[in-house]
């Protein structure tokens, strides 16, 4: 008989669901619904991984990607941001007693860098580090081929590093963090603030739509001073935190992913000055490689796969 | 026939070698030699390792803790302070050469954070960090049972995160590190710059004799108002860095070692404070022990001894 993996990624917006054959890349079928709805969003993705089980095989494993913070070992959602009802969320043991297979969730940047290390930008490379830079920062990092967890599971919160004492306020409610200075909307609030300063820009505040990153973007691509000044600022203190990462965790490669990421050169420049001005020894960046990702929107499904590989042939010190 | 593991470790002022039958923590030999002398540090190494072997017995390893940045799986120094010709030393192979035995060699602080973790303050912990706070800060990381070392064995170098951009110059030659904050030198040059403001304190700047945190922890103990800011400031960034620390490896366990860390709570109340303002969510303190080191002096040669355990029974990822 046949097996497979079924495999979940749940955004803020939508959750997507495939099924692989467990010798497989290619999925048989992807299905997408929205996360909100009348009915719970765990019913919902309960319902949705019920449609895509194939009538003619077996369940070898199923995994989810889910966002926020949560506890791998027991499988329990802490805090999904932007999903009403998932505190403190048993979702692990409700999807066993609902499918009665080996069931595993993950946070979503910890298994894109699972996703990128086993199928995408980091085949071969024993120790990684992932940044995925958006409206948050997310991060995962694979030391010795596996995955950071912690005591809790709450490992590599890389955009909670201080890089700005007393800097600006994150959205956790404390200050100075890498989300607070690099993410999206970090970048546009700067852009406002020195708006609100004077300085001139092709930008300008709009009481009905507020600045996002994706307009500085466009604005620095035009050659707009203010809008560079805040990617290059942006990508400086994201460099100077890849060479703590460096120093922290000696790897052989980063991956960059996220929107921020695609800002060009006005963003990549001044981080790549950034980690070369910041590392202490050259022998951190020698036969170091600093990439963007690979697996793209694939990347949430893709290392959901990634941990239902390691459900199916754990590594030996798991 | 009875089998031994030989250990040393190296330091700027002596050297220290120790036998220790492979079953036993105790020692049956301690020895002790200055560092310098009229031979390189390395011959006068190998020949205490020489005469410190039983003559009724077998060697099942040789290990040597050593400072400065290493590379752990080739066995070469590529620097250590303060030890003139110990630049590129391939120390583990000359050591081979001579004993024709198992040789290892790690950092001196990877090697205490594993000594710690095996036989002093963090046993039955999986997920730890050690953090030595004298004239430099070291640091050692263990996660799940294993010690972390990167690609090139340069990880877990914790005193080179940024703390202050464009902060005071650190001795790797960048700014603003932990190490340029909160070292017992960093406190003594951030109280003699008070000092030279015109801050009234107890202490004074001398032609003579430099000031140390020495100085600095027994002003402070007598309630010198400047000799306590400058604790207290040191503390508070080593806290800051601790909360980074528990985002980034989330361990039940952090231990401190080091001459500053014993500048009691004018040093490490702050600290506490710190870390307990800026960690994101209660959860990283849930269950989560802070606490000093435990094997003192001894620390450098049991770290030596756990390497020769791991050694003669390599655990199973490595």
């Amino acid at each position: 008989m046949l097996t497979y993996y079924i495999v979940a990624d749940v955004g803020g917006t939508h959750i997507r669901a495939a099924c692989f054959p467990t010798d497989s890349q290619v999925p048989t079928t992807v299905k997408r619904i929205s996360t909100k709805g009348k009915d719970p969003a765990h019913e919902r993705l309960i319902n949705l991984l019920d449609s895509i089980i194939p009538i003619d095989g077996k369940v070898a494993a199923i995994t989810v990607a889910a966002p926020g913070p949560l506890d791998p070992y027991e499988g329990i959602l802490f805090e999904a941001p932007n999903i009403p009802g998932w505190t403190n969320l048993p979702l692990k043991e409700l999807v066993q007693e609902k499918f009665n297979v080996p069931v595993a969730i993950g946070n979503d940047a910890n298994l894109a860098a699972l996703g990128e290390w086993r199928f995408g930008a980091g085949i071969g490379h024993r120790h990684l580090v992932y940044i995925t830079v958006s409206t948050g920062i997310g991060a995962g990092v694979i030391i010795d081929n596996q995955l950071l967890l912690g005591v809790h599971g709450l490992a590599a919160e890389l955009g909670h590093i201080t890089v700005l004492p007393d800097g600006p306020l994150c959205g956790c409610g404390k200050r100075g963090h890498l989300e607070a200075v690099t993410s999206g909307p970090a970048i546009a609030r700067w852009v406002e603030q020195e708006l609100r300063q004077g300085i001139p820009s092709s930008l300008s505040i709009s009481m009905n739509k507020p600045l996002t990153a994706k307009d500085v973007s466009q604005a620095a691509s035009q050659g707009d001073k203010l809008a560079k000044d805040a990617l290059a600022r942006a990508g400086t203190y994201l460099g100077i935190t890849i060479a703590d990462i460096l120093h922290v965790f000696n790897p052989s490669l980063v991956i960059i992913g996220g929107g921020v990421s695609r800002s060009g050169d006005a963003f990549l420049v001044p981080m790549r000055e950034a980690i070369s001005e910041h590392v202490i020894s050259k022998k951190y960046i020698e036969g170091f490689t600093l990439t963007t990702c690979n697996l793209g929107d694939e990347v949430g499904l893709m290392g959901a796969l990634a941990l239902a590989h390691t459900l199916d042939a754990p590594a030996p010190c798991q």
